[in-house]
C-alpha cells in the first residue's frame, strides 16, 4: 500500500510546547499563529510526567486546556506519544530501561532518548501511556493524528542494555534456528569465535583494538532496526485500535532504522525533520559543495518512503545546542527557500520548529520563529509571507508529485555494512555525493531508489538511468532485478567493489564483480586501494575533451569478458596504466557501465552526457546554482520550482510566457532571481 | 575585612621537601638558602604518611628534626596540611573517599588530589591530622603560618563520588527548599526532566551526546566551589582555634572555586602559584600574544582577592610532567623577571618552586633552582642576585600597592556557565584577552574586578573605565550597580550577549540586552553567530583612520533606543551592512558603550583612545614590549616597574632624573634594557 | 647458547587455515603449493574449539585429515598452539581469564588476544591443550615444529585483570623482598605514595590526569614481559618434554616483551612477521623516509635475537582490517623484494601470509597470495618466480650470515621507560631513525645491538662503531662495558640525556652524563628543551662544508672536562651560542663522541664520515635508493644483495665480473635495476 500523505491543501504549522510557557501566553500565541496562516500545531511529545505524574496516576487537565484552546482558535493538533523522554520516577525505579554504552555505562536521566527498545517494563509502561492518551483524545475534534515517540534513533543509534543482549539472542534464534547456522553466518570459525551455547552470544562487546566481527556487527544493526520498529509497532497497534480515525506517523530519518519497512508496516505516511543549516557546520566535501541544497537529496530519500509527506520540523532560526553544533542564523529568505525546497520535493505539510525559542534547557539555542522576548522579528515576518503565499496556492499544489528521470540506488544492508567496513562504505558516500551534484547541477531531477525485498523490475523501469555506486553486498535476487532492468532497456552504472559480498558480508568465492559480471561484461583482473600518501591514478575518456579524471581511492583493473564490451576509459599514471577502467556493455535492450574507480563530479557529469538525459523543462535556462524541480499532478498540471540557493542574485531565462504562482505574475525572458528567492512556474 | 598580606619587607623563600633527601643534606641546604637571601621555607604538604604512618598513630620526629634545623639556621617555616595526598592505608581501607569520574571510574592512589571533599570519613581524618599538626606546631618559633591542603581543585575540578551526589542533594534542599523550586530553577519541564523525589536528583551523570541540563551544570559548579570551601573551612577553623598566632592561607587559583569567597570567609590572605612558562606550550591566541606577560593578568585576578599577597610557588626552572606539558628552561633572566612581575603586581612574599629538582616521582622535570646533581648552576646564581636586591629594597617596597585606572569586570557565574555554554563563554575569553593586551600595550595599569554580592558602587568608582565584555548572566542587582557607576560618571563598555540570562541561566523574556538596555540606550534587532566557514563582517569607526575591524564570531544588529545615543560604528559586509554595531550613550554623568560584536585588540585600542585614559607616568617612554606597572605606598612613595618581556634589547627614555632602586643608580635619558631586564624607578 | 635457525636450504612456505575452507579444496591447494616451490605450511594457531569443542573433550580428526593430506603431498607442517584465541565456552565459563582495560572494562570474546597471562585457570587449560596436541603430533612425520601461541603482546600489551594485579604483587615481593625496598624503588615518598601493606599495591590504575608513578610504570612493563615469558615457558616446557624431536619457537616482535630473554630461555630460534606495507599508512618521519626499507632495520632487531631466523608471516597482498589500517596492494615486484629483504637480513625460512585471503571475519582485507575467488593472479605468479629462484639457490645461501660493521645500541629498560617519559623516549626514536637512514644511505651494513645482562665487551668489539643515542637509564655495569669497548679501540657515539637515570628510573645525584662523563670527557653545564613554538638552535661542524645542522628538540650545553677533549661543534642561535655542542674524546685506544642534541640524518652522515667507515664492497656503486647487504658463509662465500626499493629504475655499476645468483648470469659494468628488482652477486 502506498504510504503517501493525502492533503487537500498544503498546510503550514508549528511545534508548540504549552508546558514551557505561562498559560496566559497561550491565547495570544494561538491568535498570532492563525494570523500567520498556520493551521496545525504539534505538541506533547516530551510531556510524559505531565500526563502521568506518578506511576499509574494519569492527568489530562493540562493538555486538555491547551488543546481545547487551540481548537477554539481553529487550530488542528498532532499529538506526540511521550516515550522519547521517560520520567525521572521511571528511570529511577526501573534503571533496566536505560540504554547503555557498549562498555557498560548507562545513559542517565536528563537528556532524551536514554531508554532501550527491548526492556519489558519500558514497553509495558510505554504501551499504557499510549493507550491512555489515545483513549482520552481519540474523539477530540482538534486532534488529527499521532506522532509515535520523537525521532527514533536520533542522538544515539546503538543499544547495549542487558535487555538488548537478550532480545538479540531471541532475534538470532528466530533468524538462524541453530547455533551451527549462526556460526556459519558469522564466519565464527575465524579466530575461534565458534559458539557452543546460546548464552555465549551477545551484541558486539568491547574488544581489543575495537574490531568486532563484521558479520555480527551487520546483524546487530539489522536487529537495532527491528527493535525500533517493534517498539513503534507496539504503539502503532494501540493507536490504530483505539483511535482509528486519527492518522499515525513518526518523524525523522536516522541511522540503523529501515524507515521504509517501518512506514510500510506501521504508518500512514512518513514525516521528516529538516535542518538545512547543519550545512554551515558540516558542509559536504569535495568540489562545489551543495551545502543547504544537499537537503534536496535528503528529501529524495524521504520521498522514496512516502511520495508525498510531512515535514514536522522545518528549521526556522539559528540552531545548535548549548555546547555543540553552533550554527548561524538563516539569512533573510533562507527559511522561505527551505520551505519551498521541502514542498518541491513532496512535502504537503510543513510545521516549523518551533513557535518560540525555548528559554530553559539544553535547547535554548535552537531558535524558533519567535525570540525569547516574543517581540516582532524578521523570522515572524518571513513566516507571514509564506503563510500568505500558501493560502493562495496550497490547494493547487497539494498531491502533485515530484517527477524524476533517474535514480541513485541504495539499500540498508550496504549502508550498515559500510559503516564498519572502510573498504566500501566511504566509497559509496563519496560517489553518491558526486552523482547528487551532477544531477543537481545538470538539472536532472533524480530520486533515491531503495532496493526492497520483493521489488519488481517495473519499479526500476520508471527510470531511464540507475546509478548503484559500490554495492558490495549484492544478492542473486538483486542481480536478477538489475539484469531484468537492463535487458528491458535500462541504463545501469556500477562502480568498484560491486558484488563481492553475500548477504552475511562474506566475500564470495567468485571473480569480481560477482553476480553482475555477465550484465557488465567484465571481470576484475587486479585491484588496489590508493594509499594515504599516494596520488590516485587518472582515467581519460575516449573522445572526450574533459581531460584527466582522478580514479579515486580504489582502483580495479578491468578485463572485458564480452565481445561487445566497449572500453570507454583506461588508467593512466600507475603500474596498470593503459588497462581498462570503464567499460560499457550492451545487454538486452539496455546498457550496463562498470567503472573500476570511485566516482567524482567530473566523471558523473561525463556519464550523464553519455546517457543522453536532458533537463525536463526545455523552456527555462538556469545556472548551476539554481535548483530546478518539477511536481506533476495526476490532472496534468506541472509546477516548475526554481530555487536560488546562491547568496547572490542569479540570471535566468524563461523562453515562453509562464505564470509565477507565488505572485500570480506572468514572467518571460531574462530576469534576475534574488538571493534565496523562489519561483513556481506553470 | 581586607585580606591583604602584611609584611615588613618582601621576603624570598623556597619550597623544600626534606623527606625526598638524605638527612645529611639538610644542613648544607639550609646554609645555602640563607646565603642566597632566602628566609622562608614551605614544607610538609604531601607528607601525611610520615605524620600518620598508620591510622591513628602519629609521629612528628621526622619533621621536628627538619623544622628545628631550619630554625637553627634562621629560617621560618610555612607548613602545609597534607590532605592533598591521602595515604595508601586510607584509600585502601576507605575507598569511598576517592574522587570518581562522571562515568563512575574511581581515581586511585598514586597521583594527587584523588579524594573528594564530601566523604564524611575523609573529612574526619583530615580534621584529625590537621588538629594533631596544629597542636604540635602551634608554638614552634619557626612556624609562621599554614597552607591548607595544596592547590584545591588543581588536576581535576569535578567530583562525582557517591558522597558528592548525596551532598549535592542536601545543598539543593538548602538552596531551593522544595522540589518544585528545584524543577523551576532547572527548567526541568524541558524534555521531561521533572523530579518527583529527592532521591532522583544527582550531579550531572553520563547522558547521550554528553549534553547535561545547563542549569543543573551551573549549580553543580557552584556546589563544587562550596564543597571545596567547606573542606577548607573545616581545617581553617581547627587551625584558628588551635594555633591562633599563626596565619592561615592556601595556594593556587583554579577552576570551580570562588577564591574570593573562600579568602573572605577563611583566610588571612591569598597565595598564588605562578608558572609563566606554561606560555611556551599554551600561548595565548590572537594577534601579538602576551606569552609569559599574560601572568600579569593572572596576578591581577589574585590581587582582586588580596591586594598584597604571597606567591608560594614561583617557577624557577624548566617545567612539565614525565608525560605531558613539557616546557623549555626559562631563559637567563626570566626567573628574575617573573619574580619582579609578581612583586610589581602585589606579591610581598615569593617562594620558589623548588629548592632542588625532585629525582623521583612524576615531578622529576619540574625543575627547581638546583639540579639533581646539586652543583652550582645559572639558576642558583640568578636567585642569588634577586636575594641580594631584595635584601636591599624589600623593606621599602613592602605594603605598597598596585595602582590601576581601569578594570576588566568578571564574575564566577558567567565563568562557570560559559564553560558549557559555547554561545557566550568563548566570546568572553577572546574579548578579555583583547582588552588585557590593549591595557598592557598602551601602558594603562588595569585590575580585574569581580562582581561580588553586596558590592557597592564605590568599589567600581575607583576606576575611570570598566569593561564587562559579555555578561550573559546579569541580575537586576548587578544592573543597578552598573547603572549607579555610570550615573556617577563612570565609563562602562559592554559587548554582545550581555544580559540575556537570569541567575539560573534561563533566558529572559525581554529584549536584549535586558536589564542594561536603558543604560546603553539600545536594543538588539537581529543577531547571528558567524559560521565556521563564513567570514565575519567588519565594522568601521566613524572618523577613525583605523580601517576595517572584524566584528568577531557573534554579531548583534543594534537599534538606538535613546535620542542621545550616538552610533560609533556600523557593520559592513553582511546582510545587515549599514546597521549599528557600536553605540555610545550618555547616561547621568557617565557613558555606556554597547558593542554588538566580540572585541579584538584593534577595537579595544580604539576604545581606549576614545575613553581618554593615559599612562600613569608621563616621564617614561617605553615600547609596547615593556610592561609598565606602578606600586604606590600610603606614605606617598611611588615605584615604577619596567619589565622587559622581550627576547631582545629594548630602547626606553626616562625624561627626568630617576633612581633605579635595584642598583641605586640615577638614570636619565635614552637607555637600553637588556632582554628580560627590570628597572624599578622612583 | 646461540639461537640460530639451522636450515640446509632456505625454505618457502605459507600460512594455511584448512578450517576456513571446504575440505574439497585442500588437495588442490596442497598441489598448487608444491607447484610454487613451497615446502612448509603453518596451521592450527586459532583452532582451539576444533581441538576441544567442549571443556575436556578433545578431537584431532579434523587436523589429522589436513596434516595427513599435506604430508601425502610432501609438505612439512608447523603447528601453532591455539592459545591466542580462547574458545567461547572458556571465556563464558571463566570470565576471569579475560584481559581488562586499566579502567576495568573486560575485553570480550570475538577478537583475539583477549586473555591474560596470569589467570590460573587459563594457564591450566592452555597447558592441557598444549600437552594434548603435543602428545598427539609429537611423532607425526610431517610436523617439524611448534609455534607457541601467536604474536604474543600483539593487539594489546597492557594487562589489568585481577589475576595480573595479584601476580604483580608476587613478582614485586620476589624482586624487592620488603615494602621498604619497594617504596624506595618507586620513590613512594613523593606525593605520599608510601605503601604499608602489600594489599595496597597494584599495577598502575586510573589516576587523575593519567600520570602514573613512572618507576611503577617501568616495573609494570618488566612484569608484563616476564608474564608473557612465563606463559610461553609453560607451553615450551610441555612441548620440549613431550615432543623433544620437534623444534619450538614463537612469532612476532611486539612491545613490552623482552624477546631476547624469551628466546634465550625457551626457544630454538625466533620467528618474525614482516609486513612492510604498514609503511604506506604509517611512514617514518623526517627527511628521506625509508618506508618499506625500514623493515630492514626491524629485521636487524630480529637478527640480534637469532642470527638466522624464520619469517612466519611475510606480507603477500594488500593489508588492513575491516575498519582500520587500510593499505594498498604491494606493487608488482614488491612481494619478491620483501622476501629477499628478509633473506638478506638473515631469514632462512619464509612463510607467506597467507595462502588464500580469508572470506569471513575481520581479516578479509589482509589479502593472501590467492584472492577469494582462487583464480590465477599476479601475486601467485610472483610467488612462483621466487619459489623457482630459491629452489636453485636456497642451499648455497642457507646458514650464511649478515655482516655488519657498526651497530645501533638499544635496551629494553630505556625503550619501556621512554614510552611514558617524553623527555627521552621520543629523542631516541628520532635519533635512531636518523642513524638507520645514515647507515642505509651510506651502504654501511649495521646491526641492532641490545645491551643484555652479563654481556661481554667482546660482543661490542665486533663493531668498529657503536651509536647509543640517548640512554637515559645507564647502569654502572653498562658504563663499564662501554668503557672497556672504547678503551680497546671502539668508537662510541652518545647523545643528549645520556646517563641521568638509574635502573629504577630515579635521576642520579651526579652531573650529567653520569657514569660515562669520564669516557666522554665532558659535563653538562646547562640544558633546555626547545619549546613547541621555538626554533631549535643549530650547530656547525668545525671544518665541514655541510652548513648549519639543527640541534633538535633537546640541547645540552657541554663543558670539556678532559684536556684531550676536542670540540667538534658549538651551538649557534640561542642564549648558549658559541658553547660546545659536540665533543670528541680520545679514551684508551678508542674515541667517545658526546653530542648535546638530538641526531638527524645530516649530522649522522657527517659523523659517519668522521668515523672512517666505508662500504664493505668496493666493486659496486649503487645509489642511495638501493640497499646493499652482505651475507657471508663460514666457508668464505660472500653474497652481495642489492635491493632496489625505488619505484623507478636505478643505475648501478659493477666494477668487476660478478655472478647474479638469481639467474646465473655474469654482470659487469653499468646496468639498470628495475623498480623493486633484486640482485644477489657473488
Amino acid at each position: 500500500m502506498e504510504k503517501a500523505l493525502h492533503m487537500k491543501r498544503i498546510e503550514l504549522g508549528v511545534c508548540y510546547y504549552p508546558e514551557h510557557w505561562p498559560e496566559e501566553l497561550w491565547e495570544d500565541d494561538f491568535k498570532r499563529m492563525k494570523d500567520l496562516g498556520f493551521s496545525i500545531i504539534r505538541m506533547a511529545e516530551f510531556a510524559w510526567t505531565i500526563f502521568e505524574p506518578e506511576e499509574g496516576r494519569f492527568s489530562f487537565d493540562f493538555f486538555d486546556s491547551a488543546i481545547n484552546l487551540a481548537h477554539q482558535h481553529g487550530l488542528k493538533v498532532v499529538l506526540g506519544t511521550p516515550t522519547a523522554t521517560p520520567p525521572a520516577w521511571l528511570t529511577h525505579r526501573y534503571p533496566e530501561v536505560l540504554n547503555v554504552s557498549q562498555a557498560g555505562t548507562p545513559y542517565q536521566h536528563g537528556m532524551r532518548r536514554h531508554y532501550n527498545y527491548n526492556s519489558p517494563v519500558y514497553r509495558e509502561l510505554s504501551a499504557r501511556i499510549t493507550r491512555k492518551m489515545a483513549e482520552h483524545y481519540k474523539d477530540h475534534p482538534a486532534v488529527i493524528g499521532w506522532q509515535i515517540d520523537n525521532e527514533l534513533n536520533c542522538e544515539i543509534n546503538v543499544f547495549y542494555s542487558e535487555a538488548d543482549h537478550q532480545a538479540f539472542r531471541t532475534w538470532l534464534q528466530q533468524k538462524y534456528g541453530t547455533l551451527d547456522q549462526l556460526n556459519q553466518a558469522w564466519g565464527a570459525v575465524f579466530w575461534n569465535q565458534t559458539y557452543t551455547d546460546w548464552e555465549q552470544v551477545h551484541l558486539t562487546r568491547p574488544t581489543v583494538s575495537d574490531s568486532p566481527n563484521p558479520h555480527q556487527a551487520l546483524d546487530e544493526k539489522r536487529f537495532i532496526s527491528d527493535s525500533a520498529i517493534s517498539f513503534a509497532a507496539l504503539q502503532a497497534e494501540i493507536l490504530r485500535e483505539t483511535a482509528p480515525n486519527q492518522w499515525v506517523t513518526t518523524n525523522g530519518l536516522f541511522g540503523h532504522l529501515d524507515s521504509h519497512k517501518m512506514t510500510d508496516e506501521l504508518l500512514d505516511f512518513f514525516a521528516y525533520d529538516s535542518y538545512p543549516n547543519f550545512s554551515t557546520i558540516y558542509p559536504d566535501k569535495g568540489d562545489k559543495p551543495l551545502l543547504d541544497r544537499k537537503w534536496s537529496w535528503n528529501l529524495s530519500a524521504v520521498r522514496s518512503i512516502s511520495p508525498t509527506f510531512a515535514v514536522f520540523e522545518q528549521q526556522s532560526g539559528p540552531g545548535g545546542w548549548v555546547n555543540r553544533m553552533e550554527q548561524p542564523a538563516p539569512k533573510p529568505g533562507q527559511m522561505r527557500l527551505w520551505t519551498y525546497q521541502s514542498i518541491a520535493h513532496g512535502a504537503d505539510m510543513v510545521l516549523y520548529f518551533r513557535w518560540r525559542t525555548a528559554n530553559i534547557g539544553t535547547e535554548i539555542y535552537w531558535h524558533g520563529i519567535n525570540d525569547y522576548h516574543n517581540k516582532p522579528n524578521r523570522r515572524v515576518e518571513e513566516a507571514r509571507k509564506i503563510g500568505k503565499e500558501l493560502n493562495s496556492i496550497g490547494e493547487r499544489l497539494a498531491e502533485s508529485r515530484y517527477k524524476a528521470q533517474a535514480a541513485i540506488v541504495r539499500d540498508y544492508d550496504n549502508e550498515w555494512d559500510g559503516e564498519l567496513d572502510h573498504w566500501h562504505g566511504p566509497l559509496t558516500q563519496e560517489s553518491t555525493m558526486a552523482w547528487v551534484k551532477a544531477f543537481q547541477y545538470q538539472h536532472i531531477p533524480a530520486d533515491a531508489l531503495y532496493i526492497r525485498p520483493d521489488m519488481k523490475a517495473e519499479e526500476l523501469l520508471k527510470y531511464k538511468l540507475l546509478v548503484y555506486p559500490h554495492a558490495a553486498i549484492l544478492t542473486q535476487g538483486t542481480a536478477a532485478l538489475l539484469s531484468e532492468y537492463v535487458q528491458k532497456g535500462g541504463r545501469l552504472i556500477l562502480g568498484a567493489r560491486t558484488g563481492y559480498k553475500n548477504e552475511h558480508g562474506h566475500c564470495n568465492m567468485a571473480p569480481f564483480p560477482g553476480p553482475v559480471s555477465e550484465i557488465c561484461g567484465v571481470s576484475v583482473e587486479d585491484f588496489t586501494r590508493v594509499g594515504p600518501y599516494e596520488e590516485a591514478p587518472g582515467i581519460r575518456l575516449e573522445g572526450s575533451e574533459g581531460g584527466r579524471i582522478s580514479a579515486g581511492q580504489f582502483n580495479e583493473v578491468l578485463k572485458a569478458e564480452s565481445g561487445q564490451a566497449e572500453i570507454l576509459a583506461v588508467y593512466e599514471g600507475s603500474y596498470f596504466s593503459g588497462k581498462p577502467a570503464l567499460v560499457k556493455n550492451p545487454y538486452g535492450e539496455g546498457f550496463a557501465y562498470y567503472y573500476g574507480g570511485v566516482f567524482n563530479l567530473q566523471l558523473a557529469e561525463e556519464l550523464l552526457k553519455e546517457s543522453g538525459l536532458s533537463k525536463p523543462v526545455d523552456w527555462v535556462k538556469v545556472p548551476e546554482t539554481v535548483e530546478l524541480a518539477v511536481r506533476e499532478h495526476q490532472n496534468g498540471s506541472t509546477f516548475v520550482f526554481l530555487l536560488n540557493f546562491d547568496h547572490s542574485p542569479q540570471e535566468i531565462k524563461v523562453e515562453k510566457e509562464a505564470k509565477n504562482l507565488l505572485n500570480g505574475k506572468i514572467v518571460s525572458g531574462s530576469m534576475t532571481m534574488n538571493p534565496f528567492d523562489v519561483l513556481i512556474l506553470e
